[in-house]
């Protein structure tokens, strides 16, 4: 008899941006004529810049002839693109790699979904709260959480690190001894960063502890403000102890075209549980190799080009771009007396939601009464409660209107 | 302390083809000037057809303008490729589907090592002998296969199907009752085929034992003669028991573009220990949305090409140039008195090594006596063994080449 998984049953409902959906539809087909803007799903609207469109073309043509053909990628993906990350993203922090060191993939979802399969059962997995819902559910699905209760909105095993205004949203180290840590900076959802001292104390936590910090590093590109740390690496000793997530997704507009890269130091250690040391990237080639084929060969050439000079140029005034819309968002907001968080480093605004409103009433009065749409604080955690994300992604006119809108709401 | 996932530990040696990768490196190092042809490793040669490019770089340009940009797409796929791959895959052969039963992925080498997620821990997994690796490895990565003793080359835990010419490579219906079960037809690496009556008795086993059939139909489009099934659903019922992979990377060269989809449908049923039935379906959605983020636009509007009038006459010209290979190959080796597979509705050509020579040593002997590199049986699993695998990918010069060679050959 073909047993199921009986950890997916224990998944509470479906996946947030589904309800998001849900109501958002059925807001419509009663009020067909409602112009309604969508700030709540963190995806990009400004299209490929033309130094990735052109490679991408120049990629096509040679797909067309045999002797410029490609077949199978190597699994890891292509020396080109990871020789240019190396150089652009680390070498120039003062931070050494080897080609085999990072690992092209279809996107950071699918790696912060699929690294904890390399990981023992029982290892104790802490997240901050509130949190991209990606790393609980995947580490829910292997059974390494427990039960979920639906009362207080959390998993019975997993260790939630609360970020609210009350602690500047900096994650306190858990009492409890953890042993996998996801840490997200630039945070989604709060668009809160930790500075290099706020990050070294995870970082010598995960020494001391001989724990893992899976850093998910997607929002990189946001950063603005000096001492804010561009990658984990840039901590001494964090080769040690942690495993890196970046992506094209956000920086160079690849939702669509699914490009990302994770680093496995060499040095990064496991333990069996007879005491013996384990090399992770060693384990993490294995599982790349035995269930992924590598990444599209034109979508890699399309990466490739993110790094050229007038890629560089191109995607940094995309980026300016957003920007400014999370200073409208983030100025609007303000003014109006909400308090306002993220949007600095980040092109996501937190904001607290006003006395007398909860994440989803919030959601709804946006939705009913202006006719926009963001995301429930709550969606991403129980620390979310009484708080609301929206997104820098939209046009400027989008944002600049759903700025105004909001503005007129009494509460 | 992070423990690793210790199943890892267990899997033996490297992959298959990076053995003989490593090889055939060796060889060349000291052998600068030998002109090797490889018939290995089964990628394909004949470059992306010109209704594939013309759509890729159509996408293109949609994904560089603002009015035509798309981000993130279904997890799931674009029901413009789905609703293509029913009527033209299943509704030409009677075969029904919803949109939401077709699932779009990175390719069959994903979504054969993922299935297995959804299934429970304990399962009993059986897998034809030779097989292609990733059914089993993906398995033992995740616990179901016990220890392996690489004396007998085998998983304590593992039914092996054993495929040899002794049996017509027709697997027996398994005496230890299993619970899922892989089947590749045509298959990979023996090229040889089920009828539909042969494959009937597998969907009645899996009906009456409550199992479910994990069906591998990546070379489908190699398929010549009649009454060998195009897909696991021509038989009554096998939407009940049986899930199907499928893939562009054999008919249309996507091997390095990456597409692929596969089949969950709605009435098939999983169980959990305690006896509910559970819709394996919902499951393989939930898997789907929270690990993965969808397929690249410009390669799904690639693929949907495949479909087109011009994409289906210009792909049937590269697969009757392919089998015309696999024609010269089952011939040539014939003619010098081999035992010939496979080869007539599938591109690889299953051939039993000579008197004297296990898969291994005759490997050696093509690799060093007349350059040529095949895939040595064993590696398939431990009933490939004193068997080879040559495959009809290459061009039509290095075929007819290698064949040559091989008939100087004396054994």
């Amino acid at each position: 008899m073909a047993y199921v998984n009986e950890n997916y049953l224990k998944l509470p409902g479906s996946y947030l941006f589904a309800d998001i959906g849900r109501k958002v539809n059925a807001f419509k087909k009663d009020n067909p004529e409602a112009d309604i803007i969508r700030l709540g799903i963190g995806d990009v609207t400004i299209p490929l810049v033309p130094a990735v469109i052109e490679a991408i073309h120049k990629a096509t043509d040679e797909m067309s002839k045999p002797e410029t053909f490609r077949g199978y990628s190597p699994e890891q993906g292509y020396d080109f693109l990871i020789e240019k990350i190396i150089t652009h993203d680390y070498n120039s922090l003062g931070i050494e790699f080897s080609n085999d060191e990072i690992f092209i993939s279809d996107g950071a979802k699918s790696d912060t979904a699929n690294m904890q399969e390399i990981f023992g059962a029982d290892n104790i997995v802490a997240v901050t709260d509130p949190v991209y819902p990606v790393y609980v559910d995947s580490n829910a699905m292997a059974g390494r959480l427990g039960e979920y209760d639906s009362n207080e909105g959390k998993w019975t095993n997993l260790v939630y690190l609360p970020c609210t205004a009350e602690n500047g949203f900096i994650p306190s180290l858990p009492e409890k001894k953890v042993d996998m840590i996801y840490l997200c900076y630039p945070n989604n959802p709060t668009g809160t960063t930790l500075t290099k001292d706020q990050l070294k104390k995870w970082v010598d936590y995960a020494r001391d502890n001989k724990a893992v910090i899976l850093f998910d590093g997607a929002y990189e590109a946001y950063i603005t403000q000096p001492d804010i740390p561009h990658s984990i690496y840039e901590i001494d000793g964090a080769k040690e102890v942690a495993i890196e997530f970046r992506s094209f997704s956000k920086n160079a507009a690849f939702t669509g075209t699914r490009c990302a890269y994770t680093v496995v130091p060499k040095e990064l250690k496991g333990y069996t549980k007879s005491g013996d040391v384990v090399d992770m990237n060693k384990l993490w080639n294995r599982r790349t190799s035995t269930k992924f084929n590598g990444v599209s060969y034109i979508v890699q050439k399309g990466a490739e080009a993110v790094y050229s000079e007038e890629g560089q140029k191109q995607i940094s005034e995309v980026i300016a771009f957003y920007m400014e819309n999370a200073r409208i968002i983030r100025e609007g907001l303000t003014s109006m007396g909400l308090k306002v968080f993220g949007g600095v480093n980040s092109p996501y605004v937190w904001l607290k939601t006003p006395e007398g409103y909860d994440s989803w009433q919030f959601f709804d009065k946006l939705l009913k009464e202006v006719y926009v749409v963001g995301t429930p604080g709550v969606g991403f955690g129980p620390s979310g409660e009484r708080y609301f994300r929206l997104t820098a992604f939209g046009s400027r006119e989008n944002t600049k209107e759903a700025i105004e809108r909001i503005k007129s709401l009494k509460f």
